[in-house]
């Protein structure tokens, strides 16, 4: 089936391409990467309609401006991830011939205060800008579907952990980086206390909910067309203490605690829990906790001789 | 203070600008009308920026293209419903002077399947492109107001019974003919059944809402800038009932039962009962009865000869 990944030059969407049969798979992005089909701005006029036109069957859109951009940068954010995904939605209504199309929206979607865990039913109240477009694009994703444009499903991605690659300056790069870095004998920096919990998947548990959401028989989902996805929550006391399960004493003393009062502010309006019920139905699945989380990392992301350098791990169940 | 309403020409818009101080109002829509200061399309390129250009502190957006015609012209919806707020806030951030912006949301941002009563968190799942577009611009309006851009409120109207003036074809329009017309000595057809649930306000409590969110300190709404307005939720046979007490038997005979699958089918898929704590605990005020909105329409638009032809009104007690 012709595939078309827009977005495919990031982490997820390399993942996912290399998940997919080669022949039929169109890899688009903003920036040039290897393998790239395409490289455009899919915000510019007539792109999309460009990168429908060879009328792929099922397509990803993967491609945003992460929320600190977003925040940064209000134009821009609006550009490309609203813009540009209405763009994407209104060239496949003018080609007329409804793909199956799964978005990647988020958990940002969701704004505290929130319930112990946020269920199915609760209202989107983004508490920023890339929040803001997300829901946009879920709205737009259900009326488009409801409408027979397309075919959509919009699935909100847990807090992708452990992310692979350099520590960035993302407020939530720390989640990951209090792992990435102790398991190659690297210190890394907590800046929230122990007690901020949060919701996380696996890039690996990612990749799986995105190729069920391109195979599931959509009549399942009704009018309602975006889920929550299962994950993980834990808190970062809990993160911590699977590393040291996973990796010993010694990877767990290299998390330093420099408390950090904006980022705990910023972590604070975040989701800690959910009860993905809907998607639990429909066949999604969590990573089995947080100890699979860093042994899926080691085991996908980490050579044998970057392990030297931390204490070895314990053998994995995961 | 100076007040721009877009929208004017409106029945919400009239009864709103007779409401407020004349010499300081702009009244603005797309089709001309008595009183008009400005006649334009929002949604055209640079029509929203000369609304804002004289800086009117307070603005009033109630303009849109209704459920029935959003719904059938998908382009036309899009372009004035969320093109045209979207002109109008770009325009606003451009001009830079934040000024009170009152958006007219609607019930509609919600569709079935329901709780008992809609609450303030659940989400907005709307079944309809126009529900569709008033959700985006209530997404908007809170990351414009987050950010400082202006300080917006949205307020989601019940639907506005009795509507004055002649039928329409709107799938919602018997909820006010089977008042409307057996008052002035009309016949009315009720396409659905007798137990079918809805949620109402009168012209004068939605007048009220509007006024109301001009005024409110916004402090107290935290980010969450869109609000369920009160109302009452009444079956169709609790309108008849009413109708019957207040205008008596006669009238209430006047209404013919010629049920329609197609208008009972999207009717059960519109909110019924809300729990609009928060709005009340803002101090949004519903009518007291179903008894009341009927008088209220006698009072505010009929003149004793049209109610001549029906059967004596008895006292009011609204």
């Amino acid at each position: 089936m012709k595939t078309l990944i827009i977005g495919a030059g990031g982490m997820i969407g390399r993942k996912l391409a290399a998940a997919l049969p080669k022949d039929e798979l169109i890899l688009h992005d903003v920036v040039p990467f290897e393998g790239a089909s395409v490289v455009s701005d899919l915000s510019a006029p007539g792109e999309a309609e460009k990168l429908v036109a060879s009328r792929p069957q099922l397509i990803f859109h993967l491609a945003a401006i992460v929320s600190g951009e977003a925040e940064a940068d209000f134009e821009k954010g609006y550009r490309v991830n609203l813009d540009g995904t209405r763009r994407l939605f209104e060239a496949i209504r003018k080609e007329n011939y409804n793909p199956r199309v799964v978005f990647t929206s988020s958990i940002a979607v969701f704004g505290a205060p929130f319930p112990e865990a946020i269920g199915d039913e609760f209202l989107n109240a983004p508490l920023t800008s890339y929040g803001t477009q997300k829901a946009i694009g879920e709205l737009l994703l259900s009326d488009y579907s409801r409408r027979g444009i397309f075919d959509g499903i919009g699935i909100r991605l847990p807090t992708v952990c452990v992310r692979p690659g350099k520590p960035n300056k993302a407020a939530s790069g720390f989640f990951s980086g209090i792992i990435r870095e102790p398991l190659a004998g690297q210190a890394a920096v907590l800046p929230v206390p122990e007690s901020v919990r949060h919701w996380f998947a696996s890039p690996r548990a990612a990749i799986a909910f995105l190729l069920h959401a391109s195979k599931i028989n959509t009549d399942q989902l009704g009018t309602r067309r975006n889920l929550s996805m299962p994950g993980i929550s834990a808190t970062v006391g809990e993160q911590i203490e699977a590393l040291r399960k996973v990796a010993g004493e010694k990877a767990a003393r290299l998390v330093r605690r420099e408390p950090d009062a904006t980022i705990t502010r910023i972590v604070e309006g975040w989701p800690r829990n959910f009860d993905a019920k809907r998607a639990l139905a429909l066949g999604f699945r969590a990573d089995q906790s947080f100890e699979q989380i860093i042994r899926i990392h080691i085991e996908d992301e980490m050579r044998a001789d970057e392990l030297g350098r931390s204490p070895a791990p314990q053998p994995g169940r995961g």
